[in-house]
This record gives structure tokens, sequence and C-alpha cells, in this order.
């Protein structure tokens, strides 16, 4: 069988969400604490830190991480000086964010490629429906994808069969016709094969690093995919 | 009696609200047609006006301005589409926004100007507290307001007595001693004559312009308080 599809997880897939989070959440500390927060100590980098640790346990998609931050770190606090001490993250968390989200390196060219060889594309993401949207759009890529499967489509995450069942059928293509591009190995790589899928891990974005993804490729620049698709596809037509 | 305060509307008076959101919602609606949203015609410009006009019946800090606004012209769009349109204006009004939302000309040296002459600022708004606090930060100017009152801190919005008053009880105060400027006549200038504020029209930020505010000063630029200020006080202590 020949790719007929790939299949993109989105964030750390397709940009660097972790990274953007990290800065931004650096750049909050800083605004927050220039708006005087006091959270004990004056080192803003530690204070980026924590917050970027407390989003990653309160949810990474969460809207009110800054206010429970605060109220973390100042039980005290009244809600209205709360507020406005949040109101100076949120501000520059977006400012940071706006400048810092983007593809990682090779994506656009990449997608261009993948496009222009007939292949149609598909996102399969675990964040909730609108963020993942403008995510896409912000990032200038939202046109390259014939489907996007977020969580609330089908209310369920990542490695459950729904979400990738849910973009083949979409796309009218049957699994060992497609290939899923991931940075997760339980999430991204795990759910693909348990479909039938064939799997790339995307070890240049990945979180964590693994040692053993259990993908049948391992990435370490999105461009390598173009070459990739086009072995299988030959390999597949000698046969 | 010295003026020993002077309490600011926000929207229009600090910032050019309405001009950010029109541009904006400009920039929204060409995203959105750029990606796919069918309008009814290919006037850009057009829709853009009536995405404003959207906003200001539908509530100008409204939060689903536009989905709803989507589903007014797209009644038979299914849900996830109109979300991935409505991610393309959001992205696309937020840049925008960014880029636009400023003090108006002479409003930074003039705060500069009146927190040296000793004088007490203080925000009256009936924008939500967490979008108030958010704007001040986003110009710059929060640092300047010993007091900010918002909608959400007393539950009434101008011209009703108790915004007024919450501001000159937290700087503790008595009204003779306050002047308010905004831009707003029915509102700001009414609510703070009732209560013997003294008053100065925002006039260079008026959206709708008017022949007589009312108030006992109409400006055409905020950089003319410091000196009003300057001559109250002079006849003031000559008295």
């Amino acid at each position: 069988m020949t790719v007929k599809t790939i299949v993109f997880d989105l964030d750390n897939t397709l940009a660097d969400f972790m990274r953007m989070k990290m800065v931004a959440s650096r750049e909050a500390a800083a605004a927050m604490m220039g708006f005087g927060a006091e959270f004990g100590n004056g080192d803003v980098d530690a204070v980026g830190e924590e917050i970027f640790g407390h989003y990653l346990e309160h949810g990474i998609e969460s809207n009110d991480a800054f206010i429970s931050f605060i109220q973390k770190r100042m039980p005290d606090i009244a809600p209205d000086k709360a507020e406005s001490i949040a109101a100076a993250g949120v501000v520059a968390y977006l400012r940071a964010k706006d400048a810092l989200l983007s593809p990682f390196p090779g994506v656009v060219p990449t997608l261009v490629r993948l496009t222009g060889m007939g292949l149609k594309l598909a996102v399969v993401t675990d964040a909730p429906r609108f963020k993942a949207w403008q995510r896409l759009h912000h990032l200038g890529i939202a046109e390259f994808f014939e489907c996007v499967v977020t969580k609330c489509d089908t209310g369920c995450t990542k490695p459950s069969r729904e979400p990738f069942e849910r973009a083949l059928s979409i796309l009218g293509i049957s699994a060992n016709e497609a290939l899923m591009v991931g940075d997760w190995p339980e999430r991204d790589t795990a759910g693909a094969k348990a479909v039938g899928m064939r799997t790339a891990h995307a070890a240049y974005g990945a979180f964590r690093k693994t040692a053993q993804s259990g993908a049948e490729f391992d990435l370490q620049n999105i461009k390598e995919l173009p070459g990739i698709i086009e072995r299988i596809n030959r390999e597949g037509e000698r046969r």
C-alpha cells in the first residue's frame, strides 16, 4: 500500500508550543512581579519556571492558570488585586506568544512539498477545537489541512482509536494508507499503530526525549518526511 | 476647593478603543472571507463595517461576537466549520488590536505631568474588571492609577452614583476635589455631576460628536488638562 495521507499532531509537532509556553511564562512572571506581585523571591526566571510547572500541572490549555497561580502563592490577596496582577501577566504572555508561536523550521516548505506530491494532510490533536484552529491560523498553515480532528470532535483523546478513525473516515482512506507524525510516543505512535497506521516520531519536537519511540521512523527534522514517503511509495509500487 | 484627583474614563478617553475595534473588525472580515466564509458579497470593507455594527449591537465587550455573526449570516453552517472560520477572525482581530490599541496622543505625557503636580489619578470604567486591567497593562499606563473602579466592583454602570462614590471613598477625597474626564456625556458627565464632581468632556475621543456636552470643559486634546487644573487651583487659592 502507498501512503496517501499524512496525519499530524499539532503542538510540538508542527509548532514549538512548549518553548513558547516556557518563554511566555517567564515574561508573564516579569510583568506580574513588575506590577507588585510578591512571590516570595525576586528571581524572575525561577518564578517563570514555577508558572510553567503550574501550567503543566494545572492543564496546559487552562485559561485561569495565572489567577490560580497567584491565589496559590499569595493566598491572602483580594480578588480585585489578584485580577489586576493576572491581567499584567496575561498581556505579557499574549505578547510573547504572538512573537514566539511559529512553525518549526521546515514545516511550511514540507507542507508545500507534501501537498505538491498529491498527499492529503490532516491534523489530529488533543487541543480544544477553537484553540487548535486559532493556532493553525496563527501559524499561517490552516489551509493545508483537509481535515482537523480535535478533542471536541470525538470527546476522546489519543491514544484512543476514535480521533484517528474519525480522520480516516472523513478522508475516506484506509489506515494502512496513512502515516501519523507526532512527538508523543504514548499517544501519537501507540494510538496510530493500534488502528493500523504507519508512524513517524517527531523527535525534533519531543518535550521529553525518548530513546525508543516505537515508531517506524524517527525524524530529526520534519523535512525528512517527503523523502521517507517517496521511498515507501517506490517500494510499494515495486511489489 | 482645589482639584486633588482626576478620574478618567478608560475607553475612548485614554485609548482609541472604537477606532481599534473598527479596523480590527475589518481585518477579521478579511481573514474569515479569505478562509472561505461566504457572507453573501465579496466586499471586505462592507463586511468589516457589518461586524463592527454587530459588536455595537451584540455588546462591545462580547467574546462570542464572531461566532454569533457567522451564525447570523450563514445559518446553515456546521458548528465545527463555524469555529474554524471564527478562529481565523479572532487571530486577525487580536493581531490588529495588539498593533492598534494605543493611548491617544498626549495621554502618557499628560499622566506624567498630572502625577508630577501631586494629583491622584483614578479610572472609573464600565468595562469588566479583567478586560479593563488588561487594557491598562496593554497601554502601559496601569501604574499611574491609585484606584481602578470597574463594572464588576459595584455592579453598577455610569451614570449611577455608585462607581463614582466608590472611587472617591477609596481615595478618601470629597467630590468637589475631583474632576471627571470622559467621552460619553450621558454617562461620564451626567454621572459625575450628580455626585458633585467637576467635569471635562473628552471631545477628542467621543464616538458620536456632541454639540453640547454639558461639561465644564471641552477637551480637544488631553494635553489641555494640566493647564485647566492649574487655573482652577490658582483661582481656588485666591479665594
